[in-house]
């Protein structure tokens, strides 16, 4: 192993974007920084990135719009190192509980070198997965990613076998999840994806089992949702949203009577300030079905007690029981040069991923 | 009495309205009939209108927007009688359990007189209410109006002692109901009314019993509701919309984490074109603050064995203990000539009306 430096680099919040994330020039989002290791204290250990995971939700840690007080946890500020989830290798320690050469799972940020409080971290390691999993899985199917599908599909949106249920980016980490949870474990009715382009939907339905995938880059995409949900009348019992915006409105219209939305993102606005938003317009569809909405956040349930263990559970049961196509095949680890690591976060924006994508730092 | 005619007058649906309807002209909205009154079979009565509910609901029955399937009733169509829930006497009867002189509830219509069957009709009495109430309660406070402040917020929103609740449409029918249960009934912590105009927040406040009410046609509209409720971070437990649109769309910034929803109604939108509405923007809020939204119709409530019953007598005990102000105040009965009744109807889009708004036909 290469000698630990005095010195680490890291990824600042250099100005709050007010639409895409800019990554040169002279308002840049983020700067490149370089600053002094901490000494290591007791119950604290020195580790590098290895990988990060990339969410859509970090471009609302860094949102203009959002206001103090209504984030679910703190927002970056100007100057802060940039948040993200992330694996680690411990190379110093001063806490009993992790060696050097343990993998962490922790959310310290894009910084190439941290110290951290060894209770924070949560030691990971494959021998607990399925064979052939690696522990970039602790970023994706088991870890949040999976916890949101999960959750979100089973307790927020209560699935049930007789429930036709839609997904929106649906190719993408949480939505591929969901369709296949919904479709191979609850065994829904029928489950129906949206996702970007027909490569995705291809992948979709033959991949993780959707018995449709509509095409909402393409020009007949409403058409087409319409015509796997019922028609006029509508039939969707469950819109597992990662979206927002267009889709979630034209969905309003789609719902069945009494029909539950799980609200988990809304991507399709986070690079769009705010007074440009387009809107929801469909509302009155929320009263006359009585459409019921839930918005959710993983943390609530890795607050809870036995939440991630009953969740990775479920998931391992259902790989080796072949239901669930957990892998290389739900993953993008893009390798990944510490001062490029903001330009991989951006595929993220540019729809440029099929299920989970990884920053490996390398 | 006067004799019975041949033929009835009628207000049938000439075209539905793209916004505000309209009450002449060539694209005029209603337009008025004679037809011949038919025969009165076994099981049916013939009945003369008293008086006529009128609810903003009526104008989604009438909306160019909604789809087939998406309304929780049968739309009016062009040439169908004007639906209308209201209150008649029985004239003539060849039903055993509908004496004439009865009066009776129903949703017939704008119709001078109609034929109908007894088993579609409800018998009321001023009998079974409070001392000095008349029997267009039943409209009101006692009818449709009163479940829906009752059920929407005691089982939609769950409306509990330590809650901070904003009712929008305060001074309106239901919102007026709202208030009063949620202050007086329940004991809610702060219960703060939205109204348009000194006068109507005013009554909400000294007649209604609610903490505080705030005008939104001031121009401080945003910044008053925002010291109302919580400041910045935004303390709302329960939302009871009966407006919808930019208010609504402010009141997702206002929620408090978990906060409640029950989406009653969206009267700002009604009279506007889908295409023209403005959208809800904030709805990362839903997401970022778990707001949860229900939507609803009272007749989900009215089709539940005993539930009229349970709601009446909720409302009965109220007013018998001082607590519930229901009388003259609560209803504003405008004496119209059968030619005028569209007219009556259109105030309630003009704000005209504290408390419910009824024809009283002449």
């Amino acid at each position: 192993m290469a000698p630990i430096p005095k010195t680490t680099r890291q990824w600042l919040l250099a100005s709050k974007p007010t639409d895409m994330p800019v990554l040169s020039g002279s308002n840049q989002t983020f700067r490149l920084e370089d600053t002094p290791i901490p000494a290591v204290k007791d119950g604290q250990v020195l580790m590098k990135s290895l990988y990060y995971s990339n969410d859509p939700a970090q471009r609302g840690w860094i949102s203009r719009d959002i206001k103090p007080g209504r984030l679910y946890r703190p927002p970056v500020n100007e100057g802060d190192v940039m948040s993200a989830g992330g694996l680690y290798e411990v190379v110093e320690s001063k806490a009993e509980t992790l060696k050097p050469g343990t993998i962490v799972l922790g959310y310290v940020g894009w910084t190439e070198y941290a110290v951290a409080d060894a209770k924070v971290l949560i030691p990971v390691s494959t021998d607990a997965l399925p064979e052939g999993l690696g522990v970039t899985q602790y970023l994706g199917a088991f870890g949040g990613t999976g916890m949101t599908a999960y959750y979100g599909l089973l307790e927020v949106a209560e699935a049930k076998k007789e429930d036709v249920v839609v997904v929106s980016g649906a190719a993408g980490a949480t939505g591929s999840m969901v369709v296949q949870i919904a479709k191979k474990m609850v065994g829904c009715k029928k489950v129906i994806g949206i996702a970007g382009g027909a490569a995705k939907c291809k992948w979709v339905v033959e991949e993780l089992g959707a018995d449709a995938c509509v095409d909402y880059k393409s020009g007949d995409f409403e058409a087409n949702l319409a015509k796997e949900t019922g028609g006029d009348a509508g039939n969707v019992d469950v819109y597992f949203d990662n979206v927002g915006g267009e889709i979630l409105d034209f969905m309003l219209t789609r719902m069945a009577l009494f029909g539950r939305i799980a609200a988990c993102g809304a991507i399709s606005g986070y690079n769009t300030a705010l007074e440009k938003t387009a809107g929801l317009k469909n509302w009155f569809e929320v009263i006359s079905m009585r459409i019921q909405i839930k918005g959710f956040i993983v943390l609530d349930f890795r607050a809870r007690k036995g939440a991630r263990e009953e969740c990775i559970g479920y998931l391992i049961q259902g790989v080796k029981e072949g239901k669930l196509k957990i892998g290389k095949e739900s993953e993008q680890v893009v390798k990944t040069k510490f001062e490029d690591v903001p330009k991989t976060w951006v595929k993220l924006f540019e729809g440029a991923n099929t299920g989970k994508l990884v920053t490996e730092v390398v």
